[in-house]
């Protein structure tokens, strides 16, 4: 194998498929990154069998080829060059694939291709378009609310529900549940797969750093495969069934309160310090006529209470929530004030942006000491 | 106690002095900042009884009176505070100060003032002033070769050499010496002292913070203590004799070699993928006629080889270094190229700014492999 190619196209393919790059491989192949250079391209592969990231860039090819390398070394070192372009030699039958960039060269140990578990494209039985924005905001507004308990696993991942052109994200960790919903290009029929948090929160970041608009995806019975820009990424989805999460939102409310998203978080991050040092990280709210006055007390700190604005109708109420879980979802509304919809102290609150129903959080309230 | 004062104030001689506040604590009120309200002025004060800090800053005293908050929790909370001025209340007898911003407040437990061992400032038996810039230079060019090793005290702090108005800060860890030099304002006697590397390091910080152009520094025999700004900070020095430091800089040089610093510190982050996995993170230098070639190998990564542009006088060498010794001197160099003085492949090696005496480097070899 020898090609060359542009350093930066290779650095930012490897920071993509070096995401699936087993971290504690059962065989040292799965600790390496596959590269196979032919027809004016240098496709890099990489598989822990949970997650399979393909990305093609650009070569200039002089002597096709493929080869397994060190994925962690060999994409920090890559990350290392200086230059602009960057020459890959293997000789045939050599164990080491020769980097060159500039002045500097490394001589890197090489694994065989032979022995690399190539990743297959299986066929799809649904596929759909969806706005990249658009799944990016599902994704960041759901993943944060998954369990990272694995002895529940369909609470480890987000379920995708689609139903005609309407698609939501849905994730909980049994004391919580955030709900997103957005529109797909495409009308399809109805599909519900749970997919692994770990696989989004890789896919977010390599979102981000995209430049198409449009994401495709496949779905495939035992899994479901993204393509975007030059990049393939796929995954297996989890087994089993969702509860069904439109049950837990209250119908009606007999206390609601609106009020400043900004202000809301600050109060809470200032009172964090002392709720962090109680045994359920408790937040006190209480809602009454003159607004919403929270408060927090740790029997080995000291206590605090704060007022913040707030236009409360229907009873007056006492509730308690963990400030982490609502510190979570404050970080993700896009309007200026977000509703509170509650009915009893132990009854599950609802929580959505003023005037959007495109964000729903549901929150289970702490028992009031 | 009642008093108000600038938030700003608060939350920057907060930080200041809960540097001093013990990690550890003995007793419970090492754990704490003493804050005593008195004559327009708010005095805090930590002591973990190996540094000790004082802060003082303006405020609006109603009531004065002493008291001890919970450093850490408190320093915290001020920085959390939304608000320009802060309002500290504390009724007589009660175990609890009132702190209230805008729409927040917090009552927190607190000690009894008298609990706390106040800090003694000691009479001076030799004191300068120095340029805050200078001693900034002087601490950050050498504290990072100190030893961590706390069996052998003398090589954990920074040696203070004073002779007329010459001032040489100098550190080891036995594999390499770092030796800065600068002017005081005041001409001294002969005066050598020991400060802890956490000492220099927290003054470090504090000096990036001063507005003060000038440090006053007294030493008194068991301790050093460092002013500037509203800020006092003493510190016991280390007993013992540091090593002549002078001795181990060569007298002359068979290869002498002239680099530019940012070239070969990027040529050497980049082999540090390769020399990290080697048992003595060893990088191989050989200084020849055509410039200098530097290597790094790896049985289980691989190797790789760089050419670094360099005016090689005198005898071909070959020479090995510990490249993390290497990169700390290398950030702290202000002179674009540096000049290697070398003898034998075993002999310690010095490196310093070309035309510039302020600041030599002196490192031992590593066994070439």
């Amino acid at each position: 194998m020898k090609c060359t190619c542009s350093k930066k196209d290779l650095n930012d393919a490897l920071n993509a498929v070096v995401k699936a790059v087993a971290v504690k491989p059962s065989t040292p192949v799965l600790a390496g990154i596959y590269l196979r250079a032919a027809d004016d391209t240098l496709e890099l592969q990489a598989t822990n069998f949970s997650i399979s990231i393909i990305a093609k860039i650009p070569a200039n090819v002089e002597v096709e080829g493929a080869i397994v390398v060190a994925g962690g070394y060999f994409t920090n070192i890559v990350g290392k060059l200086g230059g602009e372009i960057v020459t890959l030699t293997n000789e045939d039958d050599a164990a080491t694939v020769t980097l060159r960039s500039e002045a500097a060269s490394f001589d890197l140990l090489s694994m065989d291709a032979e022995d690399f578990p190539r990743i297959n494209k299986e066929d799809a039985t649904h596929s759909f378009r969806i706005p990249k924005d658009a799944l990016k905001n599902l994704i960041a507004r759901t993943v944060f609310a998954c369990s990272k308990d694995e002895s529940r696993p369909v609470f480890t991942g987000c379920l995708i529900d689609i139903a005609g052109t309407a698609i939501t994200f849905a994730a909980t960790n049994t004391s919580r549940i955030a709900i997103a919903r957005d529109q797909l290009f495409d009308e399809l029929e109805s599909l519900q797969f749970i997919v692994h948090a770990a696989t989004l929160r890789n896919l977010l970041g390599m979102l981000y750093k995209s430049s198409d608009n449009v994401v495709s995806v496949d779905f495939y019975g035992t899994g479901v495969a993204f393509t975007f820009d030059n990049i393939f990424m796929s995954s297996r989805i989890i087994d089993g069934t969702f509860p069904p999460y439109d049950k837990v939102i209250p119908a009606s409310c007999a206390t609601t309160a609106e009020v400043d998203v900004a202000e809301l978080r600050v109060a809470i991050e200032r009172m964090q310090i002392i709720a962090q040092e109680t045994e359920y990280k408790t937040v006190l709210f209480k809602f009454t006529q003159d607004g919403l006055e929270i408060s927090a007390n740790s029997y080995n700190v000291g206590k605090s209470i704060e007022h913040v604005d707030a236009n409360v109708n229907g009873d007056d109420l006492e509730i308690s929530f963990n400030f982490s879980y609502l510190l979570d979802a404050l970080k993700v509304f896009d309007t200026k004030t977000i509703g509170f919809g509650m009915n009893q102290p132990l009854m599950p609150a609802k929580i959505q942006g003023t005037d959007d129903e495109s964000f729903i959080y549901i929150i289970t309230p702490l028992r009031t000491q």
